[in-house]
């Protein structure tokens, strides 16, 4: 058996760990560079739901089909200031490197998708930038 | 002295503990509910490259002023797909819910804010998405 101060020792020692592990995912989380690439959509008139709906299913589909896209995520227009110029679809395209957007812009997987929504949309604004606190 | 067997399982118990706080964190990190608002300005020709700062400074100031903002980030247009409609600086504010955004929308820091950007900028686009991945 062990006497209450080994485990007090060993208490200690589990609890550093885990605070070490937490410091160390926040640390990374924060330092880490990102080239962020944002997408917004305004369709025509004309195109139904369940078309845009396909358009951003196909959107979503990209990260498993494209590896050098680090993270992604899209939503539907919500804002009360009613400056969003018609647009009504974001996406988020986040990657590590412009190397990564290289990558990203000419592949198949990508132009297939531009095939598909390209007919849909009244128009498109990409901004990409280096996001910096 | 400890046996061999002894420290074979305080050593697992800290693996183990480490490896539950990693993943706890990554699951936590995917599951928050995001509200994004994207906001980009496309400032007047006769702005200067100083007045433009300064707007982003008073933009990057924020956070510290309101504190419903989670998370703040911003970056100037690098996009080589020439669709960005002529906007150059672009920042991403994130909100824990709608709730934070009515606090943060009339808040006198924002709007002393707005008076300083207002009369600087051609254009302004706001799009707000609760993020799906």
């Amino acid at each position: 058996m062990k006497s209450k101060w080994e485990w007090l020792v060993v208490a200690g020692l589990l609890v550093a760990w885990g605070t070490a592990q937490m410091t160390q995912n926040i640390a990374a989380e924060k330092n880490e560079k990102m080239l962020r690439h944002v997408v917004l959509f305004k369709f025509k008139t004309e195109v139904t739901p369940a078309q845009v709906q396909e358009v951003a299913d196909a959107f979503a589909a990209l990260p498993k089909k494209i590896d050098v896209i680090k993270d992604f995520e899209w939503g539907t227009d919500n804002s009360p200031e009613g400056v969003a110029a018609g647009f009504t679809h974001g996406f988020l395209v986040t990657f590590a490197d412009e190397k990564a957007r290289e990558i990203y812009l000419p592949h198949p997987a990508h132009e297939e998708f531009k095939k598909l929504v390209g007919p849909r949309i009244e128009k498109v604004l990409v901004f990409d930038y280096w996001a910096k606190k």
